[in-house]
């Protein structure tokens, strides 16, 4: 069965604690079994990490393994140059990496209005709460 | 039958003819009879001006008709701050304003990073040719 | 009787239902009729576009009826430097033209705090609701 | 008699010797008496001082004695955060507090466009000449 | 007979009448006679539109027709992306777009130094009046 | 008994009435009886001007008088090169000079986010509330 | 007994033996004993890490275990968005968590004068040397 | 005979052996010879230079025999504040320059979007090949 | 006699005491000996104010008496426009207005390299130290 | 055996398997051979993560350790602070740190002409592919 | 004879013919022969150059005579570093470097206001006509 | 014998007598014995000028005897577009073009860390004195 990745930046782990009323209520797993539910002839894996490295380790895996990739970037959105490279390591081998935001960043600060991600992934949808990941696989799993 | 309105802002009424390598060959018809036979529930409607004020004033119609709107603003993403008032009253008025773009503008020419509409929208899909349109529309009908 | 043109901008024609914390409950007409009831010798004409082309043909006719103009541009402030263009016709024809803002536009998003047609106003009154109107008229009228 | 107080920034005391193409011919006590004359009903006073703290210490004064300000706050305009906090007072404290230029000075130097005070003021009047402080009154005064 | 277009923006419907010490004293009628006497054996058709949009649309006509554009983008230079996307198809056409100006605009308002037209455009001509419609037209029928 | 100065910059004076959910409700007179409680082997004076000037001067009878100085410089900290410059002497002296804010001015509008005072202060203490005062004599009276 | 933990960020592992004329001769052992040995009612924890992830990991027990911090995120400061997001959660959890740094950053490198940390934290205390923390514990422990 | 001096910048003399999809086939000589050809009244020089200060002294030599001046500045027209001053003095003289770049500088490398020189030349004619120095001499001959 | 003012800014009150290897050991007294002592046919009088409204006052005073002025502005240079309009008085009215700096501000910190005061200023003499007064007069002297 | 260590930072695990065009066919493994057996008589370590926080243990080790180190810090060049702190350490103790590239990043995206850590590197080699490497190992084994 | 040189940048040559309102009529040998009869126990030496290595050159060779140097750097005062390398040589060496302008470069175009020589200068004297060359000499020779 | 050119920019022919802290002892002929030493079988010429255009015209000769450069471009680095296409043109004719820099110009003055060379370069090895040459022949001579 194919494989298909949700990776999640830091502090997502929280997700279902944290301001309910930006991020919602629903928890990483909460979110993981819909999109399960929906795609039973997929593999979703839900992974999360705090770790910049770990996170580029993943898409490095994911590469080899032609692994298409959701990437809920978080904050690294806005610093990590060494996540861009990896995320365009994917999209250079031919795979989706979509990047999601539960929330809209440039409704938020300003800093948020920035993303170094975006230019090198597939496509970016934001502002739909866990709606962002299941209309991300809905693409995948449609192409 | 519910409404839902697809406004395509300057430029887009040569879909389908202006470089398919960036844009796609499909033209607004093509998209339009795809999302219309995949949601026959729903009245969808496409709709397409070059100018801004025609635009505006759809919006205000969409307000009074309680319509949610799929937008591309195209180029107007970039500077028109009239098109950006317009939207924030939609949203304000409860309904969903979502910016679409067939193309990911963060891979293209810096001035297309930002989007002064997006601070207003409801979300914002990306990347996706004529599917940031479907993306849209499933998240629009599934509310 | 000699005009003034009262020419409003973008999205003002929605006046009195939109966010009526910040833009007061007052319609188009209402203000208007306050206005020409104040000047009864003095014919006022209410003017509202969403179309900028239009806006500035008004401007060239208030210049070849020696019209003085009240001029709310709305968020044609921001960057219509076609609009500047024409209201610096309509000044250096020596015909007042002064900019009201029915908000302060310092006291709101950043994006607001600049005006391309202030420059060539020859007066900006902002903050004071439909009052902006009524002193810009006693102003006019009062030469 | 209800007080009035308006206040004016550093040089304004040379009101009608300097530069009178650009800021007129009357002095403050002119336009004083003008002012006082058209509002015979209230207790208009002018206030000059070219020292910072010293209006500072007025605007206290104005808080509590519950008065209106009419402020032409000069080249402070530019970069006194010390004022800007003061005239903050005054409006959190529920009382008007109008920003005048006789000269409108976005058609001058570019570093005066900018005005850290606007955003606290209740409204600006700017580009009138004495006129910007009559047009003040005017709105205070039908309050 | 093979047509050109040379298209005017915003304000230029006043040429002749506005700031001749800087625009000269010949009306868009007077240029037109000039060029088409010059080139009889070309349809030289003169436009003007203070509209965006409106200006668009003949860019895109002139894509069908296979017609050289001689473009004076007038104010629209400065912000009008939507006005560069057109452009651009134009020249990805393989047709002409020659951008002129009557004044210098580098020796103008800081503001008036960038235009977002020239990046998309053939060539750029500006500077020498009348002169700079006539160098256009030269340049495109001697081809 | 040695002294230490708390000098007070503009508007400060107004400590307790001014927006108490920012500044607290405790007067500039409470705070100092609390601090002089604390350290009754010191001679604790509260200082308080709106004026730039006076404040140098204090700070030149300091430095004559070798009087650390506790120093909230308010909105002086955003523009008063001249009382940084004053400041500098007293470090230059070897005296300790602390800034010290009540409020987080990193948590508050943008132009607070820098301090041209905080490069030539001893250090810095922001977002205590009054707590900010005690923290800065608890470290010059246990140096 | 209750938990405080002091974080420490990149490289402060190495305190007392980089630049002594810079960050003190101290060791980060050193300190704790003296913090420990002034709260002995108070279990304080000395953390250190170059990961950013493991410190995030760390505010994230932090809440979960109502355990106030004492965070001094060295050259995180100055980019770390991820450690922002969790700090902010460590505030909007009730806990306080105050930035300290040993140096005053507004007296170094101009990169080392802004902080993405500093507008979520309680509060920040700098340029004190290892009194920096000692006077962060005195405000926790004195709430 | 009158002449026309047509001065070319650093490495122009390198003309038709250097990247000719941009700068084209032909040699200055090769341009040089068309010119005169369709000019046979004037006395067309060709000069090209390396050095800065060579091109300056040619220009004042312009001034002194009144001779109109056709200048492709090349890479100077970044940053020759020098070789502005000596443009400056040639316009201020009364007598032409025209600024000419073979490829259109605003669609190449963001640092060539700015010319210090345009500010002062009489006109600018850009992104015509070889027709660029055509056009010019057009424009300057028919004076 | 012609009396001739030397106006000093914040801090100066200090000199010949801080930071003597910047600004000399001279106070501002021996200054002024050596000054008068050069110039026995004019009434040379040393003026020195931490105020900013104080020094604009002199300056009035000195338009009033068609006297010279030499300013030291010291750090109201880089922020005082209140200063610059009262400078720009004094220009405007006739008067030399020559702007000092004891040290050379280009080589100290970077905010040190702008002076608002410069524009309006007849000249600007830094860097000599006490020889930059000594220069000043002897211009005016001369004149 | 002295040792020397090459250090490489994210994503550089994958070197011969990404965009060979632009890193080159070999792999880490590859170009460690080739060091090694051109410098036989040290100790040449290759290490690589994507762990900023490793890569900071890793370089204090290389304190202790007294060994040279060769860096190639990938992305991390454009933002890791921290990393900076740490290779400042290696400098400051005297050792060399060179910081390599394998392609020029001058020639690349705007975002990686800064890198953050060159101002404490010893010296920075770009451009050569796998030679960076090497000449970097000759000036070290050189000294 | 002690020798000073007095060195002057490009278009100086031109001095007494070009824009007399802001130069002055006064030829660059009028100025010299003023310069030299003031002086005449000095060997001035007048040199004037539009080629930047020229007078890098004489400043090399002014270094190894001893030679003081006042500079008109003219238009290179805005971008040459090479220059600017020089003079640093020039004042490294314990010789006076006098920069000097006949007009206030700070009260012309914006570009003009940064000199990147200032910051490595003696001194700076500006904007009194051929009378900066004599205050310069003065300092000097008085030294 | 196959030549290779090392070219020097401004200011390097006082190579060895200028802060030999930051510039080392050796003189240019120095460097050049070392390294015409090391490499009998190549023909090294050494050239240095002050003289931007005189670089140019090597680069071009370079190109015509397709001659590989070394290039300390000094100053020039900072500003010189005319340079950095004469570069350009080497390294797009297939010969190397290494920038080299004896010191590391990220750890000076800011303005150093910007060279408009680098992009254009084939490599850059900057901050190893005299080794820098060292290093880019050894690439050079070993390709």
């Amino acid at each position: 069965m194919q494989s298909i990745w949700v990776i999640n930046g830091p502090n997502l782990g929280r997700l279902g604690t944290r301001q309910p009323e930006i991020y919602g209520t629903q928890t990483g797993g909460d979110i993981h079994a819909v999109l399960q539910g929906e795609h039973p002839q997929w593999d979703i894996q839900w992974k999360q990490s705090n770790d910049e490295g770990e996170i580029i380790g993943w898409l490095h895996e994911a590469i080899d393994g032609a692994i298409p990739v959701v990437l809920n970037p978080a904050a690294f959105s806005h610093y990590s140059y060494a996540l861009r490279d990896a995320c365009a390591m994917v999209t250079e081998a031919g795979l989706p990496l979509i990047e999601v935001h539960l929330s809209n960043p440039a409704a938020r600060e300003e800093f948020r209005t920035h993303s170094v991600i975006s230019a090198v992934a597939t496509g970016v949808i934001q502002g739909f709460g866990a709606d962002s990941y299941r209309l991300a696989l809905a693409h995948i799993t449609a192409r």
